[in-house]
């Protein structure tokens, strides 16, 4: 292993982030948010006219701008993207003690918001040209361990039914939405996009979001838009949609007067004041994303010259948001992946691993699962480094 | 029934309300925000130096404020109420098919929390001192139904364990917490208090959020301080506070850039933009007590001239922040409730009765009940009237 030594030198890794990054800071974090618009205007606005609440003009701009934007028929802004994906799976029906495919690779709020259910996640590996969930492979362990009855897919091992997976576009990179929609009809699996980190990428020409009965955005403070925190659920099921809002916003119905609920309902509305920020945020988008694009091109140049590691790039099917920037060590040098995030701290340069797996977290360790060596793979190979829209061109 | 016209006049009641109000203005809301001091200038802040989400000082400061002003130990600031009751269930351990004890006459997010759990909730009568659970009426009724055994309550009719009761203080006032936490001891059932309506509300001398092994706030934008959409959870366990706020934060643990989860955590932590907000009302909140006292006891005198319907005032154990000012109408006059509410809303007098009471609605009319007679008599009976805190005097 004197090799990787020679041919993998994290001063290297270092000055290449280094040199694609403005020269006049000395730190950088992962993804900074970025006010320089009309932010200060619009919440000011909310204080003054006393609309900080989640009834109020700024939240109707926000979805209508999220409807325009992403192409979808109904927006929804929601307190976060936690929220969003907790009302997602109650909308599709997953019930105490189901099973839900989500990725082993991702955010652990994807596993949590499935726990909120009283069911279980049952984690699915990724594939490496996208990162998220690998639909052939899906359908393999499903063809092995599944079995229909009344319309509805089980496991047979456990006796559960599976009843919705919710794939993610990890670090703003589309998953192959089309392959995994196949599957869910097959297997009467319903399909909710995580679309968490992927405001600005796009699957096969459309935003994404399109690809299931319903998906979810997050604004929390780290995502390429922030409204300190936020999500949203979008769908092009009108009728759907409108009873997701309805539930969100405790299933009161309406009257002068008068509190009457029809449902179990939810305190899951973005306040005004958080929607204010989005508002202004979202005016900002597509100059974000020209930016980020432009420091991810300027990433992919200076790694080609670097050896040891590559740049993981947008799926050809897909043009990503390049959320979150990242590299791949090569499987010689994987080995020194802590010491390249230590090097990078130390050095300024905010960078961390892949998350840690769903099913090695204590909570999730008995959960069903399938081979997810190709998550592993990743995880031990893969670094994210700094990203935020600032840090690109504007051109 | 015509004495009942004569005696009990809708337009008496009107001008007694408008009497009490500001000339200068032809509408009212029940309850406005009032955003009068540092609102803007706090949030300026957060916007100026891109901290709007959960890390920021204004977090820190608001708990800080919560734990002085109230004299609990440990204040932690959550997106809102019901996220805050969700918590507090689940740091008691309510569980899947478990009964918690909540009031019939109550706000539907105190019903709602324990279904998130998967829980079921059991619904308590009133009293008529408080409007809040009956303690009396509810140890008789676990002596008829229910059992203990290995230490817990279970209730004999439904075999299920009786694991929590969140009393509420109904549109401020204080409920009887002492006679409360003696039928929890009694019964090892768990205490946790729903102050969603009573922050700036004390009970025998301390605030409210003392009786219990957790309580919560809100700062809806209706409440007395407003952050859009808000909530607390308090507690004087310092170990349980710190477990809450852990699990509430994703239960991240800490690390320079490793991601790892060792509970089922939430995303539950409020945004630093609306903590802005809180801490700017928090510094307000004692000038709005005294105005929204002022303008109770101006009700309280107007009402004791006009019959047919009495001002409600706190208990004698209590000093209410009479958040929702209350008028009862006599036993005779129930029957004009409708026509008083519409006739209110005709005048610019925005008026609500109390809440449907939750074994009306339709998901919880199958759930366990005593007979809740006294809360069908205040649902009845009960109207509440403009009470903002600028409709009142500072003095």
């Amino acid at each position: 292993m004197e090799h990787v030594a020679d041919t993998f030198d994290l001063a290297e890794v270092s000055s290449a982030i280094r040199g694609c990054l403005p020269k006049d800071r000395a730190s950088f974090e992962l993804h900074e948010p970025w006010f320089n618009g009309n932010e200060k205007r619009y919440v000011d606005e909310c204080i003054e006219t006393g609309w900080v609440s989640s009834l109020g003009k700024f939240v109707d701009t926000l979805e209508r701008k999220l409807e325009e934007f992403t192409g979808v028929q109904k927006a929804f802004a929601l307190v976060n993207g936690t929220s969003a994906l907790h009302m997602a799976l109650k909308m599709t029906d997953v019930d105490f003690n189901d099973e839900v495919l989500v990725p082993d690779l991702t955010f652990v709020a994807t596993a949590n918001a499935v726990s909120y259910c009283g069911a279980i996640p049952h984690f699915v590996d990724s594939e490496t040209r996208t990162l998220g969930m690998d639909a052939a492979k899906l359908e393999g362990w499903l063809a092995e361990i599944s079995q229909m009855k009344n319309g509805a897919c089980f496991n047979k091992k456990t006796g559960r039914r599976i009843q919705a997976m919710v794939p993610m576009h990890t670090f703003g990179h589309p998953v192959d939405m089309d392959a995994l929609a196949i599957v869910g009809r097959k297997y009467n699996i319903a399909l909710i996009e995580d679309a968490a980190q992927s405001l600005g990428s796009f699957y096969k020409g459309k935003h994404t979001g399109h690809g299931g009965r319903l998906a979810i955005l997050s604004f929390n403070g780290n995502k390429i838009c922030s409204t300190g925190g936020g999500g949203a659920i979008l769908t092009n099921d009108a009728s759907l949609g409108q009873l997701t809002k309805h539930i969100a916003t405790t299933a009161k119905l309406p009257h002068p007067w008068a509190f009457e609920h029809d449902h179990i309902g939810y305190n899951y509305r973005m306040p005004n004041i958080n929607a204010a920020l989005g508002v202004a945020q979202l005016e900002q988008l597509p100059d974000f994303l020209k930016r980020k694009r432009a420091l991810a091109m300027r990433y992919r140049e200076a790694f080609s010259k670097v050896s040891g590691v590559r740049f993981f790039e947008e799926p050809d099917f897909a043009k990503s948001n390049y959320w979150l920037n990242v590299i791949l060590l090569d499987e010689e040098a994987k080995e020194k992946r802590d010491d390249l995030l230590n090097f990078l701290v130390s050095q300024g340069i905010k960078a961390r691993p892949a998350w840690k797996l769903m099913h090695k977290l204590a909570m999730y360790q008995d959960c069903p699962r399938m081979d997810v060596s190709v998550a592993e793979n990743l995880e031990a190979r893969l670094v994210n480094i700094p990203s935020s829209a600032f840090l690109g061109d504007e051109s």
